[in-house]
Protein backbone atom coordinates (compact mmCIF):
# COMPACT_ATOMS: atom_id res chain seq x y z
CA UNK A 1 0.00 0.00 0.00
CA UNK A 2 0.66 3.49 -0.77
CA UNK A 3 1.37 5.81 2.11
CA UNK A 4 -1.40 6.97 3.91
CA UNK A 5 -2.15 10.84 3.84
CA UNK A 6 -3.49 12.44 6.71
CA UNK A 7 -7.23 13.79 6.63
CA UNK A 8 -6.85 16.27 9.23
CA UNK A 9 -9.05 16.75 11.88
CA UNK A 10 -12.14 19.69 11.04
CA UNK A 11 -10.13 19.90 7.68
CA UNK A 12 -10.36 18.89 3.99
CA UNK A 13 -7.77 17.36 1.61
CA UNK A 14 -8.31 16.54 -2.05
CA UNK A 15 -5.93 14.43 -4.22
CA UNK A 16 -6.09 13.20 -8.06
CA UNK A 17 -7.03 9.61 -8.45
CA UNK A 18 -6.24 8.12 -11.60
CA UNK A 19 -9.33 5.05 -13.42
CA UNK A 20 -8.06 1.78 -12.15
CA UNK A 21 -6.59 3.41 -8.64
CA UNK A 22 -8.64 2.14 -5.45
CA UNK A 23 -8.33 4.57 -2.71
CA UNK A 24 -8.67 3.22 0.54
CA UNK A 25 -10.30 5.43 3.64
CA UNK A 26 -9.51 4.49 7.14
CA UNK A 27 -11.49 5.63 10.25
CA UNK A 28 -8.37 5.48 11.80
CA UNK A 29 -9.86 5.90 15.58
CA UNK A 30 -13.30 4.97 14.57
CA UNK A 31 -15.71 7.61 15.13
CA UNK A 32 -14.83 10.36 12.42
CA UNK A 33 -17.44 10.82 9.86
CA UNK A 34 -15.66 11.36 6.52
CA UNK A 35 -17.66 13.73 3.62
CA UNK A 36 -16.60 12.33 0.34
CA UNK A 37 -16.89 14.10 -2.93
CA UNK A 38 -15.36 12.94 -6.61
CA UNK A 39 -14.89 15.32 -9.86
CA UNK A 40 -14.47 14.03 -13.23
CA UNK A 41 -10.38 15.53 -13.43
CA UNK A 42 -11.15 16.79 -16.90
CA UNK A 43 -14.84 18.58 -16.04
CA UNK A 44 -15.44 19.42 -12.78
CA UNK A 45 -19.09 20.81 -13.58
CA UNK A 46 -19.38 16.48 -14.01
CA UNK A 47 -19.32 14.95 -10.47
CA UNK A 48 -20.45 12.39 -7.84
CA UNK A 49 -24.08 12.83 -7.43
CA UNK A 50 -25.98 10.72 -4.16
CA UNK A 51 -29.34 11.46 -6.37
CA UNK A 52 -28.46 9.94 -9.47
CA UNK A 53 -26.34 6.74 -7.50
CA UNK A 54 -29.27 6.21 -5.25
CA UNK A 55 -31.51 5.86 -8.75
CA UNK A 56 -28.53 3.74 -10.31
CA UNK A 57 -28.13 1.82 -7.01
CA UNK A 58 -32.05 1.17 -5.82
CA UNK A 59 -30.10 1.37 -2.24
CA UNK A 60 -29.78 4.23 -0.18
CA UNK A 61 -26.28 3.08 0.97
CA UNK A 62 -23.65 1.60 -1.49
CA UNK A 63 -22.37 -1.82 -0.71
CA UNK A 64 -19.58 -3.86 -1.71
CA UNK A 65 -20.19 -4.17 -5.59
CA UNK A 66 -21.92 -1.23 -5.51
CA UNK A 67 -20.95 1.66 -8.33
CA UNK A 68 -21.49 5.15 -7.15
CA UNK A 69 -22.50 7.63 -10.53
CA UNK A 70 -22.48 10.70 -11.65
CA UNK A 71 -24.73 13.67 -12.58
CA UNK A 72 -24.08 12.58 -16.65
CA UNK A 73 -25.23 9.00 -14.65
CA UNK A 74 -21.73 7.84 -15.49
CA UNK A 75 -20.16 5.39 -12.89
CA UNK A 76 -16.94 7.12 -10.94
CA UNK A 77 -16.40 4.82 -8.04
CA UNK A 78 -16.84 1.55 -7.20
CA UNK A 79 -17.09 0.19 -3.38
CA UNK A 80 -14.37 -3.11 -3.37
CA UNK A 81 -14.24 -3.35 0.53
CA UNK A 82 -16.01 -2.13 3.90
CA UNK A 83 -15.01 -3.73 6.84
CA UNK A 84 -16.62 -0.67 8.75
CA UNK A 85 -20.20 -1.94 9.10
CA UNK A 86 -21.71 -1.13 5.80
CA UNK A 87 -23.30 2.02 7.62
CA UNK A 88 -23.12 5.36 5.44
CA UNK A 89 -24.83 8.01 4.53
CA UNK A 90 -25.97 9.52 1.42
CA UNK A 91 -28.94 11.41 2.79
CA UNK A 92 -27.52 14.13 4.72
CA UNK A 93 -25.95 17.68 2.73
CA UNK A 94 -22.64 18.25 3.92
CA UNK A 95 -22.73 20.72 7.41
CA UNK A 96 -22.74 24.41 6.88
CA UNK A 97 -21.93 27.80 7.97
CA UNK A 98 -25.82 27.85 8.28
CA UNK A 99 -26.01 24.50 10.04
CA UNK A 100 -24.23 25.92 12.72
CA UNK A 101 -25.63 29.11 12.82
CA UNK A 102 -28.79 27.15 13.06
CA UNK A 103 -27.61 25.06 16.13
CA UNK A 104 -26.54 28.42 18.23
CA UNK A 105 -22.55 28.92 17.26
CA UNK A 106 -21.61 32.43 16.90
CA UNK A 107 -19.06 33.42 15.08
CA UNK A 108 -16.90 30.76 12.70
CA UNK A 109 -17.11 27.40 13.00
CA UNK A 110 -15.02 24.58 10.90
CA UNK A 111 -17.73 22.45 8.36
CA UNK A 112 -17.59 20.16 5.50
CA UNK A 113 -18.45 22.36 2.74
CA UNK A 114 -15.78 24.96 3.38
CA UNK A 115 -13.33 22.27 3.49
CA UNK A 116 -14.35 21.17 0.18
CA UNK A 117 -13.05 24.43 -1.02
CA UNK A 118 -10.12 24.46 1.00
CA UNK A 119 -9.23 20.61 -0.27
CA UNK A 120 -9.42 21.40 -3.76
CA UNK A 121 -8.27 24.87 -3.52
CA UNK A 122 -4.92 23.31 -2.60
CA UNK A 123 -4.65 21.58 -5.91
CA UNK A 124 -5.65 24.81 -7.52
CA UNK A 125 -8.85 23.92 -8.23
CA UNK A 126 -12.82 25.68 -7.38
CA UNK A 127 -16.03 23.45 -7.19
CA UNK A 128 -18.57 24.53 -9.29
CA UNK A 129 -21.17 23.64 -6.98
CA UNK A 130 -21.06 21.63 -3.20
CA UNK A 131 -22.80 18.25 -4.56
CA UNK A 132 -24.13 16.17 -1.91
CA UNK A 133 -21.21 14.29 0.07
CA UNK A 134 -20.95 10.42 0.75
CA UNK A 135 -21.00 10.92 4.00
CA UNK A 136 -18.72 7.55 4.78
CA UNK A 137 -19.30 5.91 8.48
CA UNK A 138 -22.22 8.31 9.25
CA UNK A 139 -25.00 6.55 11.02
CA UNK A 140 -28.43 8.35 9.80
CA UNK A 141 -30.99 5.36 10.49
CA UNK A 142 -34.27 5.48 8.58
CA UNK A 143 -37.97 4.00 10.09
CA UNK A 144 -40.34 2.31 8.32
CA UNK A 145 -42.48 5.25 8.47
CA UNK A 146 -39.46 7.48 7.03
CA UNK A 147 -38.28 9.23 10.27
CA UNK A 148 -34.65 9.92 10.40
CA UNK A 149 -32.09 10.55 13.43
CA UNK A 150 -28.14 11.09 13.92
CA UNK A 151 -26.23 8.78 15.60
CA UNK A 152 -22.46 7.49 16.56
CA UNK A 153 -20.78 5.45 13.96
CA UNK A 154 -20.73 1.99 14.31
CA UNK A 155 -17.21 1.73 12.61
CA UNK A 156 -14.43 0.57 14.57
CA UNK A 157 -10.71 2.19 14.55
CA UNK A 158 -8.52 1.20 11.80
CA UNK A 159 -11.72 -0.07 9.50
CA UNK A 160 -11.62 1.24 6.38
CA UNK A 161 -13.69 1.25 2.92
CA UNK A 162 -11.82 0.57 -0.24
CA UNK A 163 -13.28 2.64 -3.58
CA UNK A 164 -12.16 2.15 -7.31
CA UNK A 165 -12.47 5.38 -9.59
CA UNK A 166 -13.84 4.57 -12.78
CA UNK A 167 -12.56 7.74 -14.32
CA UNK A 168 -9.62 9.61 -14.11
CA UNK A 169 -10.88 12.19 -10.71
CA UNK A 170 -10.04 14.47 -7.76
CA UNK A 171 -11.25 13.09 -4.33
CA UNK A 172 -11.77 15.42 -1.61
CA UNK A 173 -12.76 14.69 1.67
CA UNK A 174 -13.48 16.67 4.98
CA UNK A 175 -12.91 14.91 8.87
CA UNK A 176 -16.75 16.80 9.48
CA UNK A 177 -16.18 19.18 12.37
CA UNK A 178 -19.46 18.48 13.71
CA UNK A 179 -18.62 18.72 17.69
CA UNK A 180 -22.24 19.23 18.97
CA UNK A 181 -24.44 16.37 17.53
CA UNK A 182 -22.64 13.13 18.43
CA UNK A 183 -22.59 11.80 14.88
CA UNK A 184 -18.14 11.47 15.01
CA UNK A 185 -18.77 9.62 18.65
CA UNK A 186 -20.97 10.67 21.66
CA UNK A 187 -17.66 12.33 23.11
CA UNK A 188 -18.04 14.65 20.33
CA UNK A 189 -14.69 15.20 19.50
CA UNK A 190 -13.93 15.23 15.84
CA UNK A 191 -10.20 12.99 15.02
CA UNK A 192 -8.01 12.95 11.69
CA UNK A 193 -9.06 10.19 9.27
CA UNK A 194 -6.43 8.98 6.71
CA UNK A 195 -6.43 7.67 2.88
CA UNK A 196 -3.86 5.65 0.33
CA UNK A 197 -4.24 5.75 -3.48
CA UNK A 198 -3.46 2.34 -4.30
CA UNK A 199 -2.31 1.17 -8.02
CA UNK B 1 -59.05 29.59 -5.87
CA UNK B 2 -57.61 31.49 -8.48
CA UNK B 3 -57.31 30.15 -12.12
CA UNK B 4 -55.67 27.09 -12.80
CA UNK B 5 -53.08 26.70 -14.72
CA UNK B 6 -51.69 23.66 -16.75
CA UNK B 7 -48.05 22.06 -16.13
CA UNK B 8 -48.57 20.40 -19.85
CA UNK B 9 -47.36 16.75 -20.43
CA UNK B 10 -43.79 15.82 -20.70
CA UNK B 11 -43.03 20.04 -20.26
CA UNK B 12 -42.46 22.19 -17.75
CA UNK B 13 -43.89 25.23 -16.03
CA UNK B 14 -42.51 28.14 -13.72
CA UNK B 15 -44.56 30.83 -11.53
CA UNK B 16 -43.60 33.46 -9.48
CA UNK B 17 -44.99 33.20 -5.46
CA UNK B 18 -44.56 35.88 -3.17
CA UNK B 19 -43.72 35.02 0.48
CA UNK B 20 -47.15 33.78 2.03
CA UNK B 21 -49.47 32.84 -0.89
CA UNK B 22 -50.14 29.30 -1.19
CA UNK B 23 -49.43 26.65 -4.41
CA UNK B 24 -52.10 24.13 -4.63
CA UNK B 25 -50.79 21.47 -6.79
CA UNK B 26 -53.35 19.22 -8.47
CA UNK B 27 -52.96 15.33 -9.71
CA UNK B 28 -55.86 15.74 -12.07
CA UNK B 29 -55.74 12.18 -13.56
CA UNK B 30 -54.18 10.74 -10.73
CA UNK B 31 -51.07 9.13 -11.52
CA UNK B 32 -48.34 11.48 -12.78
CA UNK B 33 -45.27 12.69 -10.91
CA UNK B 34 -44.60 16.21 -10.50
CA UNK B 35 -40.78 17.42 -10.09
CA UNK B 36 -40.90 20.52 -7.85
CA UNK B 37 -37.79 23.07 -7.64
CA UNK B 38 -38.12 26.10 -6.27
CA UNK B 39 -36.01 29.05 -5.89
CA UNK B 40 -35.46 32.39 -3.74
CA UNK B 41 -36.55 34.84 -6.56
CA UNK B 42 -33.65 37.35 -5.50
CA UNK B 43 -30.91 34.76 -5.78
CA UNK B 44 -31.02 32.12 -7.89
CA UNK B 45 -28.35 30.24 -5.98
CA UNK B 46 -30.22 29.83 -3.33
CA UNK B 47 -32.85 26.63 -3.51
CA UNK B 48 -34.65 24.50 -2.05
CA UNK B 49 -32.53 21.36 -1.73
CA UNK B 50 -33.55 17.90 -0.95
CA UNK B 51 -30.43 17.15 1.25
CA UNK B 52 -30.80 20.60 3.40
CA UNK B 53 -34.85 19.66 3.71
CA UNK B 54 -33.77 15.85 4.82
CA UNK B 55 -31.46 17.40 7.73
CA UNK B 56 -34.01 19.80 9.11
CA UNK B 57 -37.35 17.53 8.75
CA UNK B 58 -35.30 14.89 9.67
CA UNK B 59 -38.03 13.01 7.71
CA UNK B 60 -37.25 11.16 4.12
CA UNK B 61 -40.70 12.24 3.34
CA UNK B 62 -42.62 15.86 3.90
CA UNK B 63 -45.56 15.71 5.79
CA UNK B 64 -48.18 18.39 6.48
CA UNK B 65 -46.83 21.09 8.63
CA UNK B 66 -43.35 19.94 7.71
CA UNK B 67 -40.74 23.07 5.87
CA UNK B 68 -38.70 22.44 3.28
CA UNK B 69 -35.03 24.44 3.44
CA UNK B 70 -32.91 26.34 1.04
CA UNK B 71 -28.77 25.08 0.87
CA UNK B 72 -29.14 27.71 2.97
CA UNK B 73 -31.11 26.00 5.84
CA UNK B 74 -33.92 28.68 5.40
CA UNK B 75 -37.24 27.79 5.10
CA UNK B 76 -39.21 28.01 1.56
CA UNK B 77 -42.03 26.03 1.65
CA UNK B 78 -44.32 24.44 4.13
CA UNK B 79 -46.28 21.45 3.34
CA UNK B 80 -49.85 22.53 4.34
CA UNK B 81 -52.10 20.35 2.78
CA UNK B 82 -52.03 16.65 1.40
CA UNK B 83 -55.17 14.93 -0.14
CA UNK B 84 -52.71 12.10 -1.96
CA UNK B 85 -52.06 9.82 0.39
CA UNK B 86 -48.70 11.44 1.55
CA UNK B 87 -46.06 9.47 -0.98
CA UNK B 88 -43.67 11.82 -2.24
CA UNK B 89 -39.82 11.08 -2.96
CA UNK B 90 -36.88 13.36 -1.61
CA UNK B 91 -34.47 10.47 -2.80
CA UNK B 92 -34.20 10.69 -6.84
CA UNK B 93 -32.55 13.04 -9.25
CA UNK B 94 -34.19 14.28 -11.84
CA UNK B 95 -34.79 12.24 -15.03
CA UNK B 96 -32.05 13.69 -17.91
CA UNK B 97 -30.91 12.68 -20.93
CA UNK B 98 -28.14 10.18 -19.48
CA UNK B 99 -31.43 8.34 -17.72
CA UNK B 100 -32.91 8.00 -20.93
CA UNK B 101 -30.02 6.81 -23.15
CA UNK B 102 -29.20 4.31 -20.23
CA UNK B 103 -32.66 3.22 -20.51
CA UNK B 104 -32.13 2.73 -24.65
CA UNK B 105 -33.75 5.32 -26.02
CA UNK B 106 -31.96 6.86 -29.21
CA UNK B 107 -32.48 10.74 -29.88
CA UNK B 108 -34.26 12.69 -28.33
CA UNK B 109 -36.75 12.48 -24.79
CA UNK B 110 -38.14 14.74 -23.25
CA UNK B 111 -37.12 15.01 -19.73
CA UNK B 112 -37.29 17.19 -16.07
CA UNK B 113 -33.83 18.47 -16.29
CA UNK B 114 -34.32 20.20 -19.25
CA UNK B 115 -38.15 20.83 -18.45
CA UNK B 116 -36.72 22.43 -15.37
CA UNK B 117 -34.42 24.78 -17.83
CA UNK B 118 -37.43 25.40 -20.22
CA UNK B 119 -40.00 26.39 -17.38
CA UNK B 120 -37.27 28.79 -15.91
CA UNK B 121 -36.53 30.48 -19.56
CA UNK B 122 -40.16 31.40 -20.17
CA UNK B 123 -39.70 33.70 -16.92
CA UNK B 124 -36.10 34.85 -18.77
CA UNK B 125 -34.50 32.90 -15.99
CA UNK B 126 -31.69 30.70 -16.06
CA UNK B 127 -31.03 28.19 -13.29
CA UNK B 128 -27.30 28.10 -12.06
CA UNK B 129 -27.72 24.04 -11.33
CA UNK B 130 -30.13 21.33 -11.47
CA UNK B 131 -30.88 21.13 -7.36
CA UNK B 132 -32.24 17.87 -6.68
CA UNK B 133 -36.50 17.70 -6.79
CA UNK B 134 -38.99 17.88 -4.67
CA UNK B 135 -41.06 15.07 -6.85
CA UNK B 136 -44.82 15.12 -5.77
CA UNK B 137 -46.82 12.22 -6.27
CA UNK B 138 -43.73 10.19 -7.13
CA UNK B 139 -43.98 6.30 -5.35
CA UNK B 140 -39.80 5.10 -4.05
CA UNK B 141 -40.04 2.68 -1.46
CA UNK B 142 -37.35 1.49 1.13
CA UNK B 143 -36.72 -1.92 2.98
CA UNK B 144 -35.33 -1.93 6.40
CA UNK B 145 -32.19 -3.23 4.34
CA UNK B 146 -32.67 0.31 2.63
CA UNK B 147 -33.37 -0.97 -0.64
CA UNK B 148 -35.40 1.13 -3.34
CA UNK B 149 -38.18 0.63 -5.69
CA UNK B 150 -39.85 2.62 -8.75
CA UNK B 151 -43.63 2.02 -8.29
CA UNK B 152 -46.55 3.33 -9.29
CA UNK B 153 -47.96 6.33 -7.49
CA UNK B 154 -50.81 5.55 -4.95
CA UNK B 155 -52.42 9.57 -5.45
CA UNK B 156 -56.35 9.57 -7.01
CA UNK B 157 -56.88 12.31 -9.53
CA UNK B 158 -57.89 15.04 -8.35
CA UNK B 159 -55.91 14.99 -5.07
CA UNK B 160 -53.76 17.98 -4.30
CA UNK B 161 -50.97 19.17 -2.37
CA UNK B 162 -50.56 22.44 -0.99
CA UNK B 163 -47.34 24.35 -0.26
CA UNK B 164 -47.02 27.85 1.77
CA UNK B 165 -44.30 30.31 0.51
CA UNK B 166 -41.63 31.17 3.15
CA UNK B 167 -40.03 33.57 0.88
CA UNK B 168 -40.74 35.02 -2.43
CA UNK B 169 -39.51 32.53 -5.02
CA UNK B 170 -39.82 30.89 -8.02
CA UNK B 171 -41.27 27.67 -8.28
CA UNK B 172 -40.99 25.50 -11.35
CA UNK B 173 -42.35 22.19 -12.12
CA UNK B 174 -42.44 18.74 -14.59
CA UNK B 175 -44.77 17.15 -15.92
CA UNK B 176 -42.27 14.05 -15.73
CA UNK B 177 -42.56 12.25 -19.41
CA UNK B 178 -40.84 9.09 -18.13
CA UNK B 179 -43.00 6.61 -20.04
CA UNK B 180 -40.56 3.59 -20.19
CA UNK B 181 -40.52 3.05 -16.04
CA UNK B 182 -44.38 2.85 -14.21
CA UNK B 183 -43.05 5.78 -12.17
CA UNK B 184 -46.17 7.97 -13.70
CA UNK B 185 -48.33 4.57 -13.55
CA UNK B 186 -48.78 1.10 -15.09
CA UNK B 187 -50.09 2.39 -18.17
CA UNK B 188 -47.10 4.65 -18.75
CA UNK B 189 -48.65 7.14 -19.87
CA UNK B 190 -47.99 10.78 -19.14
CA UNK B 191 -50.50 13.62 -18.62
CA UNK B 192 -50.97 17.18 -17.71
CA UNK B 193 -51.37 18.49 -14.28
CA UNK B 194 -52.42 21.64 -12.73
CA UNK B 195 -51.18 24.15 -9.98
CA UNK B 196 -52.54 27.38 -8.72
CA UNK B 197 -51.56 30.31 -6.47
CA UNK B 198 -53.74 31.39 -4.02
CA UNK B 199 -53.72 34.54 -1.62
Amino acid sequence: MSDLVTIPARRGKAAFVAAGQTVRVVNTHGEQVVDTWAFNRHDLTEFMSMEHSRSGMRRLIPRIGDTLLTNHRRPILTMTEDTSGGIHDTLMAACDRYRYEGLGVVGHHDNCTDNLAQGLAELGLVPAETPSPLNLFMNIPWTGQGELSFEPPVSTPGSHVSLRAEMDLVIAFSACPQDILPINGRTCRPTEAHFAIMA
